[in-house]
């Protein structure tokens, strides 16, 4: 049922007319790259892609990114044309405008068929590497009938600049992802002008050193598209399908520079576009012929959506399947009687040591946990014996050595999420936060819960010195909004933040972890009460003059600091800031029991944390006191920098009675 | 005047011996790197490096970058064995104890010799990029006689694995730095285990493919090292060469594996050390025949300076050279002249704009200025008429098309500005600051002048939605330690922005910048209103009730909302924040005049800014007032976003009274 060349062509057609079109109309937005890669697009999702725009979230369906994000119309026109729901003619005249599901760039939370959110650079396509994992990772646990699919990746010159994709295209190639197909939009143009300017790189070459299948076409040429989708298909390593496009194709005047880059064509131009395409129909108006066209596109998914379910229906693990994938999480086996114990006997650990031992527990409960790390698996302390190593030979592992690749572990752990299935987590070093920020950006925006375990949260990690110390990491992490950050300071908060984390579907969590032993607080463990975000571990004895808010490792100095005072009269409330974002969350009774706010001048609020002071006030109020670190670290012992740093009861004590006039 | 192989062995034993000694002495620290590589670095420091311990600020110096930072007891051995003032023997039995400058990770502000911080791994690289770049513009400017060195950068397999490190080959591959050598410490090993576990890339097929000359050697053979030396002197393209090393060289029972990485090898192992090196003397003692074949090294070093000496005092350009070097700003022809011009006709336009114009005047007027973009140059109008493009062909430009490299561009930065004789400034949009916010931050550990053109600062950009419109990134910006964040208002601020980055020697600065057209503020531009922080737009006319603290787009937001109140009897202040660091640094006095404090019920503070609340409470107080945005943006033209998330008098003229309770 293969479409024929001219038909194809006026496909191609309808995708570069109405991304000019609406590109004109928002007079906003990136008609090149759509227009460039039409003729690619429309024979991927002709005769390639597997897909039913009436299922869109059918399991086994082949995921599709746009990893060049800014050219957004072309996944809008593409879904459009073969028939999804969303978005309808509609929609796209109102490409950009507010309340538009076709946005600047292609968001997830907005279309169906839009399996990430793309537009900066590189992410789309690590993120794809992600979703191919996941799907050779539930294909060795759940088998052929249930999960075999292709990923196809749409990336720019952008994409492949980008950092990332060096750490994409790494782990893409050494884990032998062959059902991942990366189509290269190689229009030799970038924003600046030609890629010449600042590239002078061999990027087949480059893949290939990593283990790829690299093959060339003219990408505006059906049937060598077509030979080389084939061989790549044909090939067991992950393939780059290196595409010679012309950027804005169709374009008589413009095509080929980056003036069809980034913004609208202008009406003569698009009216000489119209001519030159020999296309007559109005602005968002396509021929029926071409409608009927595009909408068959869907006809081979569909038949592969129904066998698919005939056999799911058939399979012993059909049920099993759907449940990981609908994000259905089992009884935690064990967990109960592992908070019982450690309530009943905790000895002096380190948060990221109770976080292993809290793994040990879910991850063999929970089978859809995909662990890994950043080249720090001893550190992070991340591997569990149920988590066996995910490689090339054996997919069914579910621990991930994703080697020293901060961001693109980050990107490949959101791909893991939105292809479901798996609920990824990762670990590095709370300080390489800032590696894979972008990523972390991209969890939140995208509601994926990705789980990223941060080891080494403060000066407390000690000589590594001030390139290690996280400083303004907690803080600066907080305000992104829709993450959840979790500073624990017993082994029982770090098991309760990871009951949240597993809990909170859709939303990432990050968990600040210390390398340094700390002591155990609490001795119950029947209530998660960290799921409140922040809740007293101390009531004051003596009338109440001081509230101490603490999180992680300066908990117990929150508590020390609370006896000193206590013993000199003055009552101390201890309070565990375990996440800020969750206390926001709780209602204003809770909020003022924990931190009263009746006569500001009357309670003194104290904030402690081995961190930038910045935006504590918001907790301690202005006439509060802040104890932090406003400064790099430095290279020392744990206990010689926070004696340094003023994290002592001597230090603190007398800064609190000086406020408090004592 | 070469050392025999058996005595360069015995200064190769040095460094392990010295190395392993430190390591456990501090119980921390790293010996795996510094044994494997010390017969490379030996070689190197011999034979190659041109250094004078003597005179470490040498300006023709070759730059020596330790990018495995990690390693660093490497780069303490050999400047404390070579001859440098420091470290002395006892900084090195102090390694990694408080106040010592031998610290965990190298630091540039603790030791001569530490040409960049490194520890972050991939950055060292990129940083000696920046270098590599640096002396080649300076060369093109001031001629071989004056500028004529070497870069040198030991990588681990971290830095090769890192994505930045794909930015970094791929700019050096494109500007043929055929002065940049990197020796990769080719050992297999990474923290986890061996590299086989994460990666199967071919690195030299990789680096071929950007353009770069690759050699292989026995990093343990000093015929065969020299001769890859030799071959990449030779070439004159960038040289990866890649030392096929054992990690641990030395220790019977632990060489080759992960377990001599990064911590102590244990009193056993360290005496099978010594007995398997024949390495009789004690711990920090080095032999006198080692200690002089090792102060010998700098022989050739001082007499090349001797001789670059004499050529300096006989050439006319010695003196600008050592002044653009020294980082003597040069008086600023015109910029008086601009600042007046714009105070009396002022048009409206995007702060982006007025950067561009001022950057039109300074780029003219300070040589050292060297710009660029990551790939957007119309939209951060960061090019001007005086920075032609710095180019393979053509080093005395002063413009870097960095390509779509922002983590590169960064880290590149630093290191020109590092290397001296360069200030480089270089943009992206402002959402981006999270791509290359590892080297931001290294920028201000560093004391480097880096100066960040950050465009797009906030949901004023418009339609390009939510992946692309800052929230969290100012806040997040401030809170970074010795980072100066500006966020200008008008064309006048905008200058003065500049002029303090310019004139801010030892911090680097980032200025954020709108997309949007905005009004003129100020028709005065005698003083620097900026250099403190922020100032008062606009003073109450009735009683004072409320101070508006605003900044950039904002600004002019906040002088509408106060006319309104105004009107209705409510005195109200304005306030530019245009910096909050320097304003933070300003005098108690100065800052309870611009921000009163007496009675807080008094006088209602509020700030407004298109960006997250977090952290405003420092100015506003809790009591107070924070107008922002606390979720995702969205995609549509930016007067619908401003209306939509409450940027309008109509929105937030009515709250300001609530909480006056009119």
């Amino acid at each position: 049922m293969t479409i024929d060349q001219s038909r194809l062509s006026q496909m191609a057609n309808a995708i570069r007319v109405l991304s000019m079109d609406a590109v004109q109309e928002a007079n906003s937005g990136h008609p090149g790259m759509p227009m460039g890669m039409a003729d690619v697009a429309t024979l991927l999702w002709s005769e390639y892609l597997v897909f039913d725009p009436a299922a869109p979230e059918w399991l086994d369906r082949d995921r599709f990114v746009l990893s060049a994000g800014h050219g957004s119309m072309l996944i809008y026109a593409l879904l459009h044309l073969s028939g999804y729901d969303r978005p309808t003619m509609e929609d796209i005249r109102n490409f950009r405008q507010l309340g538009s599901p076709c946005a600047g760039h292609p968001e997830n939370f907005l279309l169906d068929g839009v399996e990430c959110t793309t537009g900066p650079l590189g992410q789309g396509f690590a993120m794809a590497v992600g979703m191919a994992i996941a799907e050779r990772h539930l294909n060795a646990r759940f088998g052929d009938d249930l999960v075999d699919h292709r990923t196809w990746t749409i990336a720019g010159d952008g994409c492949l600049m980008e950092g990332i994709n060096h750490e994409a295209v790494g782990l893409a190639g050494h884990l032998e992802l062959g059902k991942f197909n990366v189509l290269w939009d190689d229009n030799n143009i970038t924003i600046d002008g030609s890629t010449a300017l600042s590239t002078s790189e061999d990027i087949g070459a480059r893949f290939a050193a990593a283990g790829w299948h690299v093959v060339r076409c003219d990408g505006h040429d059906f049937a060598d598209i077509r030979r080389a989708m084939d061989e790549a298909i044909a090939d067991e390593r992950p393939s780059l399908i290196a595409c010679k496009t012309i950027i804005g194709k169709g374009s008589p005047g413009k095509q080929g520079t980056a003036a069809t880059h980034g913004s609208a064509l202008g009406e003569s131009e698009i009216a000489a576009v119209r001519a030159n395409l020999d296309w007559t129909a109005a602005a968002f108006d396509i021929p029926p012929q071409v409608v009927a066209d595009w909408r068959s596109t869907g006809d081979r998914g569909r038949t592969a959506r129904e066998a698919w379910t005939a056999r799911l229906q058939g399979n012993p693990a059909g049920r099993a399947y759907e449940e990981i994938m609908r994000g259905a999480l089992p009884a935690l086996e064990g967990w109960e009687d592992y908070k019982t114990q450690l309530a009943s006997d905790m000895p002096r650990m380190a948060t990221r040591k109770a976080s292993e031992a809290a793994l040990g527990v879910l991850t063999a409960a929970v089978p859809a946990m995909v662990g890994g790390s950043a080249d720090l698996t001893g550190s992070n302390n991340t591997k569990t014996a149920a988590t066996t190593p995910l490689t090339a030979k054996d997919y069914s592992g579910r621990y991930l050595y994703y080697g020293i690749r901060e961001f693109g572990m980050a990107a490949a752990m959101n791909g893991m999420a939105l292809h479901g299935g798996i609920i990824p987590y990762g670990g590095t070093f709370l300080v390489f936060a800032d590696y894979c920020r972008p990523a972390i950006r991209l969890s939140a925006l995208q509601n994926a819960q990705a789980i990223y375990v941060m080891t080494h949260d403060s000066i407390g990690l000690g000589e590594d010195g001030p390139t290690h110390q996280p400083i303004e990491h907690l803080q600066s992490l907080r305000m992104i909004p829709n993450l959840l950050v979790f500073r624990p300071a017993d082994a029982i908060e770090t098991a309760e933040c990871w009951e949240l984390a597993l809990q909170n579907r859709s939303r990432p969590s990050l968990l600040a972890l210390s390398r340094q032993d700390l002591p155990a607080l609490r001795t119950e463990a029947q209530e998660n009460r960290s799921a409140r975000g922040a809740y007293r571990v101390r009531t004051a004895d003596a009338a109440r003059r001081v509230v101490l808010i603490a999180t992680g490792s300066e908990v117990q100095l929150a508590l020390d600091v609370a006896e000193v005072l206590e013993a000199q009269g003055v009552g101390t409330d201890v309070v565990s800031m375990v996440c800020t974002q969750l206390f926001d969350e709780q209602d204003k009774l809770y909020r003022d029991d924990i931190l009263p706010h009746v006569k500001p001048s009357d309670i003194l609020r104290v904030s402690i944390e081995a961190g930038t002071t910045f935006g504590w006030e918001r907790y301690t109020m202005v006439d509060g006191l802040s104890i932090g670190i406003d400064r790099f670290g430095a290279s020392g012992p744990a206990t010689a920098l926070f004696d340094k740093f003023g994290f002592t009861t001597e230090a603190i004590v007398p800064q609190i009675k000086a406020r408090l006039g004592i």
